[in-house]
């Protein structure tokens, strides 16, 4: 399995924004979970991979939105800290489209 | 020279929440770029490491933010995707403090 973390930056100052949010982390939230906001860590494998960057990019304004996707180390528990609010807050946004 | 993405997970709906992203992002430009709103890649030693954590946890608000660090894989531009608006974007935050 490859272990990824999704990055994605939008204005969810917008409505449009705020919806392809919600899209993205269903689409993430599908493969692993949501550990802020707009980054996710999912697992996937390569078919996995490519079925899940077609779907980002189909949802992507490219001139709004920037995605970011990082190979992460593995084990990667041993390669990530996390301070401050619990990872696993009850996001806002509704992940119902 | 270790290679360390900084996740910085804040409310910017408050103005105590866009000082501390501000705050955040002049501490890790220092070492890197800012490559999204939150979203920052550095590169630190081991000594420059333990001064870039103690200073984001000196700005985290622990109840409403959320910092992840993770370790890259290197050669980083090996295992980054990278889509939609570009990554140089003069983001609206002045880093004046």
């Amino acid at each position: 399995m490859i272990d990824l973390l999704v990055c994605y930056d939008v204005a969810t100052t917008t409505e449009g924004g705020r919806r392809r949010l919600r899209r993205v982390a269903k689409v993430c939230v599908a493969h692993g979970q949501r550990v802020q906001n707009s980054v996710f860590e999912v697992s996937v494998t390569d078919t996995q991979l490519l079925t899940l960057r077609q779907k980002l990019l189909d949802i992507l304004d490219p001139t709004e939105d920037s995605i970011r996707l990082y190979r992460l180390r593995q084990p990667r528990d041993s390669f990530v800290e996390a301070y401050g609010r619990d990872q696993y807050v009850n996001f806002s946004d509704p992940l119902i489209l």
